[in-house]
């Protein structure tokens, strides 16, 4: 039989696994970071530049696309990828966890959440089979069961009772995604930063049967260390002949440590984020463009940069129109982001394949441990 | 001698002329509408995609950059070219109007104006030597003189004293600029709407001698009429050898009417601006794509345009983003709106040479006449 929808690992390096998903859309070669298209946009892209900077796959939110256009709307314009013009793989979150940080009122019961949109203020109800719903009317290449998470530090028994929720959940996404060729449903392991729990919800995952496992319920608080901590064990949890996300994360030495612990798929909004607000990933650590430092220095971001901010602007003319407070600097700035970003992701890919992640880990330290980083 | 700027017209038809303005930086073909980018920047646009519309040429707003981030600053990185990354000819104004328009408190005397700036209340001096330097250390292609308009209505005699104190000024700069080969240095006609205040301007500047004329003090508020009105008689009275300017217009059919009339160059920023609140043009009239009536639409803007808005994207998605208030929505309907003014100027250029323009601008209108035009 056909697998419309595969992964192969080719090699690995300690932990570290470099790979390919194929997938009828196309190929997403991993460990990938995957640019976050929160309202069918990656903000001040354009789908083809995004794609120019390496992204083989975007993420799309539920929350935000339920509530405008709506999933109805763009199911009937025929689906995200054409509605965004973007042609590769899209993969969706369940909008669970936008509905915790984004949205007003909410009410949370065994069936779902109610909720108030951020938007206007009216109501809408999320459900697993509805979540599952909305990402089908979307189109999305891989779809995140529906799922509950508590912010960090929440006690064990809620971080427990919240997980088993997640778990029933996972069960209805799943029988509710059914059997859809091409298309993949992730499950979505919890249990925040207590080891028997992680065990407890990768067990349940597994029996329900999942084409990818996430990691979820980090980057909620907990801080790096915790973070890592968790790390060290719940990867191994998941099937190894799977793709393992780590969902939201993170900074640049977030993504390496991670990708280390066996990580294949990270997503964030800070690289996009980050570009409208003047901060800027540099081989040699982060550069705050708004600092009057700037303003006269004729040097690129980075030399050894190949986006077009770099190629073909100074620090002093990025300064100048971040300081304008023009549309170019967002542009510029964010499409330097995601191909620092992207570039990361190549460079650990190819250390891998080599099994030599570790020299190129410590070189990744050495530089961003000197040169130019701003006070931010 | 090998002349470094020269203006070839090429074809007449009526009073309408197709040329070509050959400099040191590269071809302006006539009529030329040049995009404004006022800050060094055509807001959300960058370079290669304002020239893959059309574009020869550009505008830069001497009072902006002088104020940030400075003329001598820009000087320091190499120019204005090479700061914002537009290897073109660069026309710059001369600071005059938008002191006038722009700033707050100013002080007009015969020595020049002082104002404060629009930023941080600083204040400033230009005179027609500083505006001359200003634009000698941008590095700019096509120099303006300095001068001082009054906006319409105005009495005949505020119009003629300050028409006097213009053509007192355009000698020194004339004087100021000096010898500059591959640089040239453009006139400016005022006198309000009365025409032998227009001959009396006209008349001045011809004695002073200049590479090009512009048609200055129009699109003040005096309305399409009495602009016409004007350009009925203005362009024929500078020299048929030397290009013509129509500064700070238009609408697209001002500036069909103005071509109409013997206009080879024009500016505005009303296809950026416009880009940015929603205003489409189209060879239908304007859409306003806020409008609800697009939430659902499948179609491109315009079917027959090349830009990236009309090849890969529908109204309904052209909609959501820009009620999403994204960048892309900017990006895209100003790149959409500047190719809808270079066609509009290839259109004319081709009509032009096949001495068809009364065909042209009938079947311009007949479209404009019909189909979806949004009321605004």
């Amino acid at each position: 039989m056909t697998q419309l929808f595969n992964f192969d690992v080719k090699a690995r390096d300690g932990k570290a696994r470099m790979g390919v998903i194929s997938t009828p859309r196309g190929e997403i070669r991993t460990p990938a970071f995957m640019p976050v298209g929160t309202a069918a946009t990656v903000k001040a892209m354009l789908p083809d530049s995004v794609a120019a900077t390496g992204a083989d796959i975007l993420l799309g939110n539920t929350y935000h696309l339920m509530l405008r256009p709506t999933a109805e709307r763009i199911d009937r314009l025929g689906g995200l990828h054409k509605f965004m013009n973007w042609t590769g793989p899209i993969l969706t979150d369940s909008g669970g966890f936008q509905v915790m940080s984004l949205s007003g009122l909410r009410k949370l019961t065994e069936e779902g959440v109610k909720f108030k949109s951020h938007i206007d203020g009216s109501t809408h109800y999320l459900t697993p089979e509805r979540s599952m719903e909305i990402q089908r009317l979307l189109g999305s290449d891989i779809v995140m069961c529906f799922d509950e998470c508590p912010a960090l530090p929440a006690s064990v028994e809620r971080v427990a009772e919240s997980m088993r929720l997640s778990m029933r959940w996972a069960a209805r996404s799943k029988a509710s995604f059914g059997d859809r060729p091409g298309h993949a449903l992730f499950g979505i392991q919890q249990g925040g930063v207590t080891q028997e729990l992680r065990a407890e919800s990768a067990e349940k995952l597994m029996q329900i049967g999942f084409d990818g496992y996430a990691v979820g319920g980090l980057a909620v608080g907990e801080g790096q260390a915790a973070m890592f901590g968790v790390l060290d064990y719940a990867p191994d949890m998941l099937p190894a002949d799977r793709p393992r996300y780590l969902m939201g994360v993170g900074k640049p030495d977030d993504i390496v440590g991670a990708v280390k612990r066996g990580i294949d798929m990270m997503d964030c909004v800070l690289p996009s984020r980050s570009g409208r607000t003047g901060q800027v990933f540099t081989r040699h650590g982060v550069l705050n463009i708004k600092n009057a430092r700037h303003q006269d220095d004729p040097r690129p971001l980075d030399e050894a940069c190949t986006c077009p901010a770099c190629r073909s602007y100074s620090r002093a003319y990025l300064h100048h129109v971040f300081r304008a407070q023009e549309i170019i600097s967002s542009m510029l700035l964010t499409w330097h982001n995601l191909q620092y970003y992207q570039d990361l992701m190549a460079g650990m890919r190819g250390a891998i394949a080599q099994g030599q992640f570790a020299a190129w880990e410590a070189d990744f330290h050495a530089g961003r441990a000197q040169g130019d980083i701003d006070p931010l």
